[in-house]
């Protein structure tokens, strides 16, 4: 265990915040920050924008040059030691001269984990790890998860009112939540790999699921951020009912209809109508949704955004695979035969699933919860696992 | 429009300090807290404890004595005119020599409202209200629409998921809340002049609704102003379906069963089972829930603490009877063929009832909402209105 220095806490705070500005634009790669720091005196700084571009180790010493010689450097992440699509930044640290490097976390692939600082060491460098792990972990759910597990991180995004509902039986539902929520939407998309809905949304809303930052008044800064780039859009659609004319078809970016229907016949006018297909094993003639989740781990789809109705949303939660849940809540009583949140038939008490409640906050006259589910070992409600082959 | 200056500010807001240590004891009284200064100096102060005692005002002139002449007093309610269990106060005010009163609002009751005022002012005393009396009006909601419109304050509290569900369809149910949530309803318990509840809740849980301050956790003092003080209980029982031998009717403190079923044979068991009965005029078979706010109102209740199920609640919130929803959230997803929060069969979004949230907090691990309901003008569910005379 490091006994950390008040300077070392705000010279690493700094890192993550200069990290965070990279939230809407390092996909696929990780958001990481870093802080050059002469004495006391900030000698450089810099993030990862994009990927392709100079890592956050690699901006800071440029700003640096010189008077990187001596150095300490905060990392959000420790330093990698491959050679990717630029060179490995802890060769660049030990090039430049600095002397101490202080990472927020080891890379969380455990095939290369401690490598860099390994490297560092054996440059004679001083090279620690640990400083405000948990709010370093927190930039990038995603990308962790990804490298742990091979799958991305899930997160469902759900509209309701205090009482659990999200429309009238009937479907009127617009506007549930205010604007505030809405561009909050925006933002969640915008730091997203890729987003799912079901053929259901499609066919009741048909929405596009792009970002739209002027629209849903992004700052400038924002919006330069996040740019051009539109996540993926999935349609979980098993048995083919997306309409070749579907709004989310004609949008910027890419949008890939998810089936377990093999049939090139009732492929062929999506096909023609310009919609790719993505064809995975089913269960009972639904798509296998780990299998979904599998694929989009090795697409590096790091964080996936889940937009849907409560059938899907809640087979997702049975099946156990949503790591976290942000559910906007109006104040307002929409009444006991609306639908519900998410459909999930638990008849006994000992099926109810807790909630870790990470953030909870008002925006406008709503209030977002930010929600880890616990879920027991024992899988309540879960889709069965498949034996197909890939 | 009266100036005040930050002194008056910060006495008038310990006066509603004071006031409310009567929370619990005032009953049905409102809390009241007085301040009596001299130039800067503290000479004395009170609050109403009981009633039958003395004023908040008598007791801060009893604590100041002969320095009580000169002085500045703040109170949180005008001073009283008439004679009722305890002379006028402001006659109390005139006899110690006052010379400045600040209220910080009239007395709600419209008929004397702004009386006490007068007679300082007859008296040659400065005498102004207005000062922090949002504050003040929040020491006592019931008391102010008991005076106003003769009907004590619902507060209408409620368990739920936070998908909005209360037990399972089965009717388990037990612990959906902390019980942080759990000591705080018996405050809420402890604040109110009647609990009432419906047979159902009595068949199913065999509640008692009673105080048990030690129990919840009360500290010292809030014990000790709880007392021996049981609320009135009452449960509404249409058809008399309490079983004579329920928990509810051996409790300290009284018990009455609320109906319009005029048969005595039907009531013969109840009434030998020592419980008293109180006979009301129905609708269609159901006690009208109007009226028995008017009876409440009479019978001096302040405010209604509601423990029902969700066909009562809702029934309530749809005839627009409901001033206040405390909502104790636990964070937990029971699933969708659970219980819903209120019976409120609404089949269009313009019926839905907007929210006000007056309070959010974080109690244990559950999250507490106060939540005022704005109904329209037009009522969407809105029980019949009787003909029968009471």
């Amino acid at each position: 265990m490091t006994d950390w220095s008040a300077q070392d806490h705000a010279w690493m705070a700094r890192a993550i915040r200069l990290a965070r500005e990279g939230l809407f634009s390092t996909d696929p790669n990780p958001r990481v920050g870093c802080v050059l720091v002469q004495g006391d005196e900030r000698v450089g700084e810099g993030y990862h924008v994009r990927a392709g571009e100079g890592h956050a180790e690699v901006n800071a010493l440029r700003m640096a040059g010189e008077r990187a010689r001596g150095c300490t450097a905060y990392v959000t992440l420790e330093p990698c030691s491959h050679q990717g699509r630029t060179p490995p930044c802890a060769d660049a640290l030990v090039r430049a001269g600095v002397t101490r490097v202080v990472a927020a976390m080891v890379d969380p692939n455990p095939q290369v984990a401690g490598r860099g600082l390994e490297r560092l060491r054996s440059a004679g460098i001083r090279a620690d790890s640990g400083l405000l792990e948990a709010e370093a972990r927190a930039l990038n759910p995603g990308f962790i998860r990804r490298m742990e597990s091979g799958r991305p991180w899930v997160r469902l995004k759900l509209a309701m009112s205090l009482d659990g509902r999200t429309a009238m039986a009937s479907g009127e539902s617009q506007w549930v939540t205010g604007s505030a929520a809405r561009a909050d939407v925006q933002r969640l998309r915008a730091r997203s790999s890729a987003i799912l809905t079901g053929v259901d949304s499609i066919l009741l809303d048909d929405s596009s699921l792009t970002v739209r930052g002027a629209e849903a008044g992004f700052s400038t800064a924002e919006q330069a951020a996040v740019g051009a780039r539109q996540p993926l859009r999935l349609v979980l659609d098993s048995q083919l009912r997306t309409p070749p004319g579907a709004r989310i078809l004609q949008q910027p970016g890419r949008t890939l209809i998810v089936t377990c229907l093999n049939d090139s016949a009732a492929q062929a006018p999506l096909i023609e109508g310009g919609a790719q297909l993505l064809c995975l094993p089913g269960i009972d003639g639904r798509v296998n949704l780990a299998a979904l989740l599998d694929w989009l781990g090795r697409e590096q789809c790091n964080e996936l955004l889940v937009e849907t109705g409560a059938t899907l949303a809640g087979a997702l939660v049975a099946a156990q695979l949503v790591d976290e849940i942000v559910v906007y809540m109006a104040p307002k009583l929409l009444g006991s035969a609306a639908r519900p949140l998410l459909e999930l038939p638990f008849e006994q008490m000992a099926q109810q699933i807790p909630l870790q409640v990470e953030d909870m906050r008002q925006l406008g006259a709503d209030i977002r919860f930010t929600l880890r589910p616990q879920y027991s070992q024992q899988a309540s409600l879960q889709q069965q696992p498949t034996q197909e082959p890939l």
